[in-house]
């Protein structure tokens, strides 16, 4: 099946907004194994929403549209679809009861234009916005559907799942098609070997589909199956996903939403173990995403930055003469960093991160994007040496992923220290 | 002038890319006060380009196009646009001889398709690319321009200001007019405060348009002006960029490409004094966001981040008593925590920020987005209390951003300790 998606507003063609929902958009349908032909943005002007919506209905089996369904006068969308197609507008009495309703919980005075939100072409059949007021609805025209829904994306998350996606999956297939899917978080191997691997695995399999998504600095590859029925697809699934994680398993820290921070925080929680963090060249990063997870203060006892060789001397004892001799970036000194936070914070892990970011700060021996990352429990320290490439806050970014990943890879046993 | 957008390529159509190219171009075209009529995706199929660009000339005067022009197979829109036209292609031998050179330094082998890049429709002027092999081109079709470019965003940031933005300014005015622009940035006052103010300017100036950008936690104003010259523009320019200023200069933390971190930065490395940072619901982000700056490391001596109440008085010295009378998250603990970064680690400056980030952790007293932020220097410490809204991403980002804003107002002695 062909998808098009119409995203609607002044705020996308003036670039004041950028759209995300496209991307959100395109991604989901590509889950389901349809193909998105094209994508487009127009303004609020009723000739630009009719012909946008000719071109995408000319294109593709369904529209998928966002936008303009809000109470404000350059909130068209709905009254440009009922024009483009002569359709008279109705009001859904209960739905304007509910409208109603959600805004005096919300306490917002009632206006008049409010009364929009009530109204739908004929024949157009409501779709319910569970974080908003403005309902979407779905429309058919001939043997094509057009599914609006409001453009805050907070809102296109909820209501494309629950509401758009199982009307386009029964316009599809009378007889049923059940379409399952499942995304593989990886990180620590590249793009091309992630590809080979993947292509090597003998999966000839009916109704698959493999999607890759380069996330930096991680891959996600996203398994789709369609079968006949939901049980067929989610066996077929299982065993693709089997063969997946045989082959990539070391590098494979989640699926589907999940973070390694979130992962580094559940396996921290379930152990019942502390950590302490000593930044320098990542400069809080790796704390920052840690405590990004709700409840991460029930393992992160504290964490420093020594940006200064004096701070990493005062805080966490690394001797000035070790600094002296191998640098303050050297694997000596990140040991000692992660050791020295594990002792002066009292916790069970640590981790210390030595490195050069740049643009400036390299040497011939240790050129920009040179980082050591140790990993100390009570008894014993790892380290290890990167050589990454790119600007400053990619080297930041990647430096505190492997931070990130070195912890969860001791944490599951996988390759303790390693 | 109405411009259309054109990005092409199966990763924008899969979802597999976030398209950021659009966005960028479409912020660009509208501070030359030019319109976006419409902004299309397509996938790299002849049909879809040739569709694509029909409709978008139908529309606007220009269309900008990335994408397709590398050298691999699936790389089909020079050829797509030359079939659309029916045009013959031609090799600029100048141009082959610059692109096997510039792959020889890169050390890429070269290999026959690679001759492609050096390929253009008869009639269209090579455009040059600065940062890559694949040049773009403009054809002119009638009255109307088509501008073709890469499709990798680094490439794009330079080619469109350097390579499309004066082609469409020639094509617009024989006469000649000139643009100039400045974006002024703001923070601390909301988007209807800032919209109220200045719409209550008498700024009837002819050639100024005004656009809004809401870059949360931040607000940009772009003021474009144009002129029948430039000094005639840069003169009203600076008229209207004094009226802005005078009416929101406290809130006004940057120009054009500054941001915060980078301005404290600047004032903190002019002034010689050095900071440090001591951060509990942030956790860790102030310190990412200055780090992110080269150079930080002359000023930024170290930081902590003390998620422990036990951490809170090891590193900081604060008293177990006034934890527990006052509470972690209270104006004594965070005036204390900054004053006893300045003293730990023996800086000019100290900031200390404590609070409740959420989803959890909320009281009746101190609900979710209580936020306590001091800044301390030798002799003075202010705090001030602050309730955000919003989940704990946002929380924190906008903590980060206040802290870094109250260190900038302390540094220029707008507004000493407020």
């Amino acid at each position: 099946m062909k998808i098009g998606i119409l995203t609607i507003g002044n705020e996308l063609t003036s670039g004041r907004i950028r759209d995300t929902n496209s991307a959100f958009i395109a991604e989901a349908v590509n889950r389901q194994g349809w193909q998105v032909s094209v994508i487009m943005s127009v303004g609020d002007e009723y000739t630009d929403i009719r012909k946008g919506l000719d071109y995408i209905l000319d294109a593709a089996d369904a529209a998928i549209v966002t936008g303009g369904l809000g109470p404000t006068a350059d909130d068209i969308t709905t009254e440009a679809i009922a024009k483009a197609y002569g359709l008279a507008l109705y009001t859904d009495e209960a739905i304007l009861k509910e409208v109603r309703s959600r805004l005096e919980r919300f306490r917002v005075a009632w206006t008049p234009n409010n009364a929009k939100q009530a109204m739908f072409p004929e024949g157009a059949v409501p779709i319910y916005n569970p974080t908003g007021t403005a309902w979407g609805f779905a429309l058919k025209r001939a043997d094509k559907l057009i599914a609006v829904i409001p453009g805050v994306p907070r809102e296109v998350m909820r209501m494309l799942p629950e509401g758009v996606i199982p009307l386009l999956k029964e316009m599809e297939s009378g007889a049923g098609t059940a379409v399952v899917s499942r995304t593989v978080k990886l990180f620590g191997l590249s793009e091309s070997k992630v590809d080979e691997t993947v292509s090597g695995l003998d999966l000839r399999v009916e109704g698959l589909s493999i999607g890759f998504y380069p996330r930096f600095p991680e891959n996600h590859l996203v398994l789709t199956v369609r079968a006949p029925s939901e049980e067929e697809a989610r066996k077929t699934l299982s065993d693709v996903e089997s063969k997946v994680e045989g082959a990539l398993r070391k590098y494979i820290f989640g699926h589907d939403d999940d973070t390694v921070e979130g992962v580094v925080a559940s396996l921290l929680t379930q152990k019942g173990l502390t950590l302490a963090v000593a930044e320098s060249c990542t400069g809080g990063l790796i704390m920052d995403r840690i405590t990004d997870v709700p409840g991460s203060s029930l393992f992160l006892e504290r964490g420093y930055v020594v940006y200064s060789n004096k701070s990493k001397t005062d805080l966490l004892a690394v001797p000035a003469e070790v600094i002296d001799r191998y640098g303050a970036v050297s694997e000596e000194t990140a040991r000692l960093m992660a050791e020295g936070a594990v002792k002066k914070a009292g916790t069970d892990l640590g981790i210390g991160v030595t490195g050069i970011a740049g643009p400036t700060g390299g040497t011939e021996a240790k050129p920009v994007g040179t980082v050591y990352i140790a990993l100390a429990d009570r008894g014993r320290t790892t380290c290890r040496l990167f050589h990454f490439r790119g600007e400053r806050r990619r080297v930041k970014e990647i430096s505190a992923q492997w931070a990130l990943e070195m912890l969860r890879r001791y944490l599951t046993g996988a390759c303790p220290h390693d």
